[in-house]
């Protein structure tokens, strides 16, 4: 074609660069950066490496036969209606059996206030672009789920984050960060939390704390984003009531089949109040036409023909051994001067290593060494985290995490006593003089 | 909550409005509104109304039996791999099945520079998301596919219409609306088209149109997207080279499995030049971490293990019998002075009323008479189309089209009727002294 091409105009500069369309993206395109966490699959994927990065669910306890049973007569009795397309909001009777699902944490709700998404990311990314101009702060506990990072850049908000402590969100932390940022003459469109067993840290906020949180978005008018995708994975307690239970007018609450199902259907959903599910609605539309059909229809039989609360049951029972397994190895292989969280359910422990220690520069070593993490950097927009990471206990076999904390405690001692023999990091108290 | 919180601050608005979140909405969300199409779900549902309105494929004809056994054995076989998550860009043998695909249109890809996507319109979403700021121009043929103007103006593009004739966009107008939008010192970022049966108007571009809009496209250095759900539906001729068969580096090509498949699975997909690809991936994981996992293993199952493309042909002659049911009843059935085009495939037919009548005033008569269409405005970013509406031979049965083109000629007949006893419209010439 371009031979035929009467090109009349100056040769653009173009021919002589990678990227002949680079002047031409929008802005928010150049803030885009791989994450962290998915240029670890590859690494991770390798056999010989124990991957404590991902936060993949362990989905093999699921009843296969029955699954494809139900898929099987799917297709055969209602495919026509299965796989065909939808409305953008999703099928009602899912969203029905949705609200079921939200009861257990004491979610009063009507299902024409859900809308479904593809994966609870993707209600994540039509909140955002309903809320968020350049420039408008999101509120986000720090650390924070990378994904929800990620997407929030992808709409060039200002990302502020907010303390937490071992309860979560510090209320009076969010006050004066909501408070600052409008004296900053900022427009706060709203907070993002996961209450839950936070990612990455697994932190949890106490009832305590969630009425005192909602107090506080009540005192300064802030609207809430509760990302729930771990609530029902509890190890030590019954679940705890969502902020969405004590509160609906001022919370979007997020949930998820990725956890407590299987992730590889893509559907999640948002509860929002009336009037925000409406612009969700249009958004969804646009952005998909509608989320994925025939996953909606498969997860709807496989809540309605299975006891998928008992199916979370045995996962939590898988998460426990799991969790029992990178507690004990990091009890057993740490060196002194490393803390950690002790989560009572959900994928992941945050660990902290002492001053001059970087968890950015020590991963090659970590991968060399046969065990992946994901660096803490990624789950804060603001540059910290270095001397964090993030530990999961989701996928791996017990005894493979074990042995994934004995590799990273090889590589973290290794690492003081260089950080010692420079002195960087001074000497252990007990060897001093 | 709200009476433990301390309410220092005074009263807001918002509890006297009927959206307290109004003010708190980005600009982009107040240009959504439903779409004249979806609107229309409701209507068009109802048993006695002939819908000619909806652009659902008519997949009655897929081998239900081999589905429903595919679906079993991949949950049964490869289900924690099925059902997990995965990259963003999608699994790399349906990526690789996807190159064969496009080989039928002349397409020679790698498939490295295909992203999946949940379904065309999520690919058109982040394309758009990718390239467009605010004020930024997307040319566009006249008319476009209501669903690419809804995510247009989702991230605040201003859509520029492109005239077409009978051989799709004319080159000489797509020149002179990218040098006018730049003299008038816009940036444009590229011109959708839809160069096999254009959704609405059913209009394909000839071959030779093609290589006269690629040369435009290279004198004025301009991006083109090229959108092409239908084009293996040709129901005259053999599939024509698309436009990414004949120029690489500046078409991205969006396909999709909803009208050559299934659209309830959810999978489209954008091939892109390289470095374009890379930020689309990027995009795609803020938006879904990954599209439809489950959906992709199953289409890679289908392609693998049966005739597709025999399939395909199938349709086709579904699509054949309805294509005549509808032109030959438009031929008997419609009054003088109404025109409509003869479409070689797809799914539409673009009708053009006479002056003077109102295809949106219209639609609600002609529901009342148990037909629906699309009236024509939802498909100008602009206001025009007030005489045009699209009627689709997807869906029902021959004779229900058939029998909506009966009702609907008697609507347009009163009309016209009405129109000239009030002289809005002159009285055919056979009748004038």
């Amino acid at each position: 074609m371009r031979q035929n091409g009467p090109v009349s105009l100056p040769e653009p500069r173009r021919d002589t660069r990678l990227d002949r369309y680079h002047d031409l993206y929008a802005e928010r395109t150049n803030g885009l950066k791989a994450s962290a966490v998915r240029s670890l699959f590859a690494v991770a994927n390798r056999p010989e490496v124990v991957s404590l990065a991902g936060g993949m669910p362990n989905i093999s306890g699921l009843p296969l036969d029955v699954l494809a049973e139900s898929a099987a007569r799917l297709i055969r009795d209602r495919g026509p209606q299965a796989m065909q397309y939808n409305a953008a909001q999703g099928e009602e009777p899912l969203r029905q059996q949705i609200t079921e699902v939200m009861r257990v944490e004491g979610i009063e709700a009507n299902a024409d206030d859900v809308v479904l998404s593809c994966g609870s990311q993707q209600a994540l990314d039509l909140i955002t672009r309903t809320f968020v101009e350049p420039g408008d702060v999101i509120l986000a506990e720090a650390p924070s789920y990378v994904g929800a990072l990620n997407t929030f850049q992808a709409y060039q908000a200002k990302v502020v984050h907010v303390a937490m402590d071992d309860e979560g969100l510090i209320p009076e932390a969010l006050r004066q960060a909501t408070l600052a940022a409008r004296a900053a003459g900022r427009r706060v469109k709203f907070c993002y939390t996961i209450p839950n067993f936070n990612n990455p840290s697994g932190v949890t906020q106490s009832v305590e704390r969630r009425r005192a949180i909602l107090a506080v978005a009540e005192e300064v008018d802030l609207l809430l984003v509760e990302d729930n995708p771990y609530g029902l994975l509890c190890l030590d307690t019954e679940p705890l009531p969502a902020l969405r239970a004590m509160e609906a007018e001022r919370v979007i609450y997020l949930g998820s089949f990725s956890k407590t199902f299987a992730p590889g259907f893509r559907i999640g959903w948002a509860l929002a109040p009336h009037a925000v599910k409406d612009k969700l609605v249009l958004a969804q539309e646009a952005a998909t036409l509608c989320p994925p059909v025939f996953s909606q229809f498969l997860i709807s039989e496989y809540l309605a023909n299975w006891d998928w609360l008992g199916q979370i049951v045995k996962f939590r029972e898988e998460y426990r051994s799991r969790r029992q397994a990178l507690l004990g190895g990091l009890d057993e292989h740490m060196p002194e001067g490393i803390t950690w969280t002790r989560p009572g359910g959900g994928f992941f422990v945050w660990l902290t290593l002492p001053e001059g220690l970087d968890s950015n520069a020590l991963l090659a070593q970590a991968v060399t060494n046969r065990v992946a993490y994901v660096p803490g950097t990624g789950f804060y927009a603001d540059g910290l985290g270095t001397r964090n990471l993030r530990l999961s206990f989701c996928f791996p076999p017990p005894d493979a995490i074990f042995e994934g904390t004995r590799r990273l405690g090889e590589v973290l001692s290794d690492a003081i006593d260089v950080a010692q023999t420079f002195g960087v990091i001074p000497l252990p108290r007990k060897e001093q003089p």
